[in-house]
């Protein structure tokens, strides 16, 4: 390139630069100024990291250390975690106004602490109903050749192992960290269930594709739900208004909802032992026991716009 | 493993050595000679990143340089794509014979450099309009507790992000590039946006997964579309004599679209203020306001499918 | 933090630590010893990386060695293919009790030497077919600019090439690694293809997100399938009853099923040419030419629900 | 491995720990608690690098951004240093406890921030004596094919580089830093030159290794030092009484001193054009222009030692 | 490059190729075959790395996991030293094959893991005194500011410490292992203390660079050495014939060497308190409390050589 | 810190910024313009690790591929360092203006293809003469406990593998490289040897910290040299005036030179089987078979700068 080209560059890029940052002084949300501050997605799938290993105790290799005794390779996860989310969760505690404002540093710094300290006191309880999940995923699919194979790669598990241990940070009242965490494993797995979302034990998940769990959603135990399901809101055009009120269904116990049914609305209950089937789309409840479907009418012939 | 082995073993390897040369030398497609030509994934991701890192000012920390000041951070980050985009814009450009043929690599190289610019000089026009994305985002979400969890976590708005950013390059008549940009959005997104379509300000997208929007969408402004919403194409049969022609629907303003909804080809326009809703399947024009669903037949009993 | 509150949290710490390990000795699936003999999911995903360098020979760059030569490019990833992934069978063969039982680990480690040997000297036929399925991908897809793009972003093509290579491994009786490379697709793509799945050449994924292909789902030549398409199987409440029988359908040549169509049972035969619409539901055969979709019931007005 | 011998094992890892854990609670300085605020070298090490980019300006590529403008390049690398080396001041202010005894954190980094930019605007200064040096190297070395090569590949100009920027440091009063960045410097090239030496312009040091250089040293301009050579102190036996005493000799501008030589002591003062020979032991002063060697008194035969 | 050129290239790439095949084939001792068994220096570092971690306690952070607990810290260090450090041991003990010779793999490795363990057991009193030599280089250098620039910086503390560390595996009699770590710190400081040598407490070495110490050298109390110093063997024409011989000094306590002395010969005793002076060459034994240095014949004038 | 603080250093960054921009464009030596046409120092030593694993085969691991068959691996190997040296040398040949002035890129780029094929070509009589270095290395030492320890950790045995590599180089004409690979010996060693010394088979180092090489000397066979030799060059007084002519001496065969010797000037020859003794210093020729050494004249007293 000659010299006058690499000039006429330079002033190209100077331009550019002028207009971006004429663009960082309006005033728009995304203007921010301090990145230092922010919370670090690399940090909360870290944790997430260090969480399968301690649950999934003896399925993953530690490849940061070599460790014997499961002792001492949990002790030294359980610190890591501590370490690392304490961290971030002192980034995050002031998006809750009303309760930390006016904390010192460090008083946020103690808080997250605590909180986190809190939230590992639950592992115990989430292993427990984590092996009720594995049951019911091993006992519902004739796919699958033995545990392991679902440990190691079925996506519902990893969608549900990720909502159990967002779900107990949701519960402390920790901002976006749970979120960060269930949105990963949409990312991975294509099943958005939200971290407010609480579901009782045996749950299962098949192919999972397409899933949406609302915030507000209650479900029950031994429960079984398809790829493509949504349990959702009715029409959110209130927005913002809505916010924290029940607004997703609620599930009983050995609920079935096949691939592609949509559920809506918190005035909607299904009872226990309910089957939903595919493509169904309920606004309303539905008593224990019921079996509902669309009205199916193939016909032979395809619409125009396929032909 | 006895010696013998170790022989058997070196001369199995070499037969299937050889069969996979012949394999190589029979002419077919992907059997393509010269790896260092080709474009590197890597790089247009890495570029993606850097992108990200000035639209979202603030929000991400760069991890390979520390700096303070906004307009350092700024200058480095342009540069860096500069280099990286161009490099990669130039190995692509030949792809278009008609336009490039016959050019000296040294001419590729300042177009691409070129082309480069003139897409970095639409940066902060498209800060502009992700700054309405944002908004409609928080507006439409009541599970929304912030816009910064939005901005860490949403897929949609990462979706649109990297529509917008390809969408430009597409512009620019670079090819394979944006495609590749918006196919990783698809990957971690279960969102797949051609770069090819047109999307106004004020575009929501919630939970997302499974959303297609094909290359002549055209959608106006304040529009709203949920997971499983297909704007496709009617029957591709003809296949490739289709290309270019306009194949896929246009949506006016504030048009909301439900999960699973489809709406197919070039002559459905949806009118402004139009609601389609769930699991719809249009493939004909739908009037300003009007409100279009599926007739619902659900009845008690499922098909022996499901019993 | 004080001395008093570290003493206190270390405390915390240690109670933390004392009822994870009683977790661990609860005798629960997941409460697994050893990880050291565990399968290595990182390095099956690096043999599937190798696998793509070789099939798609040129297209990708080796990034850890420059080759100019074809043959010993192809000639050591064929060898650290060998070394990576006869280590990985060797640690899986344990779960097929019956065949492996009782083998000293010297055994096991040539079983899966000379199993890996037996994959490898199908890479030239997998090659063969996969060249067919770029072409149908290119002839189907009026977007397809030309086939490198389709090379380098189409997931359709991602899935369907780790399915062809996960089936060959799942026909030598391999455990859980064909599923795994079939389920890091899955996450990459939204596509849910079952290695066990039987699949003609000439295969066409358009889109992709939503798709499941269940294990015993068996598939002619020329077969196009779009987002969203389940071929699974019936209710499968038996579960593990129903492990290894028949239970998924089956497609002939030159069948197109539409995005949302689910097709289910393993008594379920779609005939030659047959043409399956958008979001039907199709629960047993279909003849040969023939056309079918679900009844469109169109209207004006929403249901309550989105109102 | 044997239950039984696994069980024996767990208890000597837990005897050695426990013997770990008394050896950390006896009060021995090495038995320090806290490692989060200590100086980290790696990032000490990576200021180095940062600033030979900015030094050599041109000669090193940048591997994390790829910039054109060199102004750019600069700046974010100022600001890179800025911040990591800021950080690292802070955490060694307070080893000077007469002086920052009692400053709040906010208080000690501010000071660092300062002492970081004082030592920024220095930079101008020592690349222009770096290029004095640059041209003694070139100069003095009749192996030198061209400046190049010594800027690529010559330990002694490594050397004096990271002795002209520590000195710069150890003049700003700040603790530890300076003399990891000579220890380092020493690791590379074997040239152990204290960061309180001060060097005039025109230095050239030949081959290098093993040179000593001691914190009181005082070199004029147009020196030139082989290997072996030690400007170092007389007796040390009084230790820590002798601190901050001169105790390493002067030169004058033009002295040569040839490998092996020792010069010690503070109150030797070697004159102006003064060359002394190889293994000369030197421990007084020495006039303008004189010639000193040690007696030669070769002869035939060897020790017996040697023999 | 023309297709001819190309051709060319390969068949003189084949041409290598065939000739170092041919080399490869004749005997010679570097012609090894397997390169799966052999001991790993990267492991080794490893191992010295946390060593390092556990006998600075609190000094050098841990980048791998983030600990707070000193004793959780601690027993994953050892763990990690366990685990890898026994692996490599077990490949290195078959050079000892009139010891190890016949065992099984399983009885190479169990002895393998018995060793390290006895190794571990050794760490308080390497710490222990590891303290006292830090004492004597803080009391001996009027150029340390503090204790902590010393363990930071100083090689000859490094040079100590790793002599230490391998000194104890020397002793329990394991192959190259300890040789590769003192050879590791010779690289960084310049510092060749051979892992056989015996040193006594409160150890001090200044600057270092070039300090050879040989073998079966035996080193008493409060020793200082300087640069340069060789503690080696006389003539060693004898060469293997030598093995396992006495054939290095033995320096009494309180003994100091001054730089570039040479201390030759098994039977070279240097009494209590004796002071070698610079460059002096020293074969035979000095009496307790001696000084002796070279016969200094400085004169002006320098050989023509260096005029 | 206050937003008036920011200002404040933000002012003084600009102020930094813009007197470096005013010190690069002094025209001095170091303000060079284009970092990208630079040699790459990491892509040289990728190149010489490389080389090392060829010529030491089956003792160093492949860690980036792992590979069965020696031949595959060795073909990996060449074809690595064809691509990356090829294109180093390409950078560096223009330095050597007289024959390379006027080519353009793809001549360069040929030459340096063409350079690199030669020197792999001499990669078997490498391989030959080093053998006999590593022979050598082991009769000359009574510490090697087996050869394997030589070829682990002594870092004789690198530099002169270093240096027999460098020499091919040099010899081909290649400026800078082969220079950059014995500094970074030298750098790992403490060892200079310069690439354009001539050394005879069966060469032996021992221990070598502060050994200097200069580029016209000439070894025979069966040399031994201890660490602190200086086989040097007379006063460089002219400097560059003396480039290219003989400066350093000429060792005949079966030379002994013990430790700190230092044999000087291009007309010092030393004839077959002469052995020069510690500390000695000999600036003329040495006749065969002669014993050679400085007066010793030890006595009891220290001079008083020890005292």
């Amino acid at each position: 390139m000659s010299g006058n080209d690499n000039k006429c560059m330079e002033e190209r890029i100077e331009g550019i630069l002028t207009s971006l940052m004429d663009s960082f002084s309006e005033g728009k949300y995304i203007d921010q100024a301090n990145s230092y501050a922010n919370v670090d997605e690399e940090q909360i799938l870290h944790v997430l990291e260090d969480l399968r290993l301690i649950i999934f105790q003896g399925f993953f290799s530690n490849k940061r250390f070599k460790v014997f005794t499961t002792k001492n390779n949990t002790s030294m996860l359980l610190e890591d975690i501590l370490y690392v989310l304490a961290r971030q969760i002192a980034r995050v505690l002031p998006y809750e106004k009303e309760i930390f404002c006016g904390m010192t540093d460090e008083e946020l710094q103690e808080r997250a602490l605590d909180l986190t300290l809190q939230f590992l006191e639950k592992l115990p309880a989430i292993r427990a109903v984590i092996e009720t999940d594995l049951e019911a995923f091993f006992d519902g699919d004739p796919a699958a050749y033995n545990k392991d194979e679902i440990i190691y790669s079925y996506p519902g598990l990893y969608a549900i192992f990720t909502n159990r241990v967002a779900h107990e940070l949701y519960l402390l009242g920790i901002p976006i960290i749970p979120r960060m965490m269930t949105e990963h494993a949409h990312r991975e797995t294509g099943i958005d269930i939200h971290p407010g979302a609480t579901i009782g034990k045996y749950f299962f998940i098949d192919h999972g594709t397409g899933i949406v769990v609302g915030e507000t959603t209650e479900i029950g135990e031994h429960v079984k739900i398809y790829q493509g399901v949504t349990l959702g809101a009715l029409s959110t055009r209130q927005g913002q208004a809505l916010r924290g009120r029940k607004r997703h269904p609620t599930l009983g116990n050995y609920v079935t909802v096949y691939s592609g049914a949509s559920i809506l609305g918190g005035a909607s209950v299904i009872g226990d032992g309910a089957v939903i089937g595919s493509n169904a789309f309920i606004t309303s409840s539905v008593e224990p026991g019921a079996r509902v479907s669309i009205q199916q009418t193939t016909h032979k012939g395809l619409p125009s716009a396929m032909a």
